[in-house]
């Protein structure tokens, strides 16, 4: 059986993981006959949003705690996940991969990356394992692999700051998977586009089966 | 198009709403070609759960605010729910049903239930719109209308306390689901079994399908 790590970035779409992302990514594993462990950086959240008024609030989180509900409590530090244990890696997305995983939000194509979010997406790619990302994950490959094909779907200014990052971008519409031609790299734009909840379950199906395909 | 009202109790299995159900049961509904509009009281939680630890957190969280993050923002106040827009509501589960919607998870069969959800409950009913219940919150049926057949799974102790408030239960596996022979009362397990992610995706299809059928 194959064993994906699912990396989460909080429970949230403003501050987190987007909970619709996340979950649909552990369906379509499921679904597929897979299996997965979820893993999450035990950080604090950069902030924490109150995601009936979109407004900041005076309160600390911690993205592993939080990514933790979405994951009924299975769930363990970032630093635990070794690569050898998993034939492939996949990131939901959520506004917390820009804001939590790395600076992308507030820094573009400058931004860091959480060092444990680097470290694990250079040894997958080292052991030639695939990697997926949804949404605006994508941008965690873009900024560490840099030379790489990816989709966030069709936003210019976001597409433009991939490019920055020294990725290639590629427009694309609901659902669609784009594999980079020379890695087992895959993007799936999900709610980068204006999408709904169904448009969410066939871009995580599409991704997935992209995944297992290549793991054939 | 057949509109539900989908009613949580926050975001999160051991505080609030089960973020699976809730999800599955949005998919469910578009993935059928009917829309939504998402409630939940604006209320304090009766308390926070860190979902790593499963201990008990020095804060104090709104389910209205929380439950705004499975619903991405688009959420409204369950004050504002009107029965006469809706052809059904549905309540996913999670402990949050039995600590925030009702007491039950204290006080079993004597709980007490929020009036606003006890309210739409009523209304409902009397409109003969069909209910929707997964996992726990068929509790909430039991206790507001008393006589009816409903079922969260085939815990004894539940199920016991589920016939001490008046209504009749049945034993059900995976994605099975319970209509109360008099009314359009509909109810199915979900995580009430030791269940995996593909089980909730049935079980919220399921009886999606069901409530659609009876609006045919």
């Amino acid at each position: 059986m194959k064993k994906f790590a699912i990396v989460l970035a909080g429970s949230g779409v403003f501050d987190g993981a987007e909970i619709h992302e996340a979950t649909m990514t552990m369906l379509a594993i499921k679904k597929q006959g897979a299996d997965y462990e979820i893993f999450a950086p035990d950080i604090p959240q950069h902030h924490v949003v109150n995601h009936l008024t979109g407004e900041e609030m005076k309160e600390s989180r911690n993205v592993l705690v939080e990514a933790a509900r979405i994951a009924r409590g299975k769930i363990k530090d970032l630093k635990q996940l070794n690569p050898r244990d998993f034939d492939a890696i996949i990131f939901p997305g959520g506004f917390g991969v820009a804001k939590n995983l790395c600076t992308w939000a507030f820094d573009g194509p400058d931004c860091t990356v959480n060092g444990d979010v680097e470290k694990v997406i250079k040894e997958m790619t080292s052991l030639k394992k695939p990697i997926g990302a949804l949404c605006i994950s994508p941008v965690l490959l873009a900024k560490v692999l840099g030379n790489v094909e990816i989709t966030i779907g069709d936003d210019p200014a976001t597409a433009a700051g991939v490019e920055k990052a020294g990725a290639k971008h590629v427009n694309t519409g609901h659902g669609e998977v784009v594999r980079d031609p020379h890695r087992p790299v895959f993007t799936t734009p999900c709610y980068m586009l204006d999408a709904s909840i169904v448009d969410i379950a066939e871009g995580a199906e599409n991704i997935v089966k992209a995944i297992l395909e290549e793991l054939k």
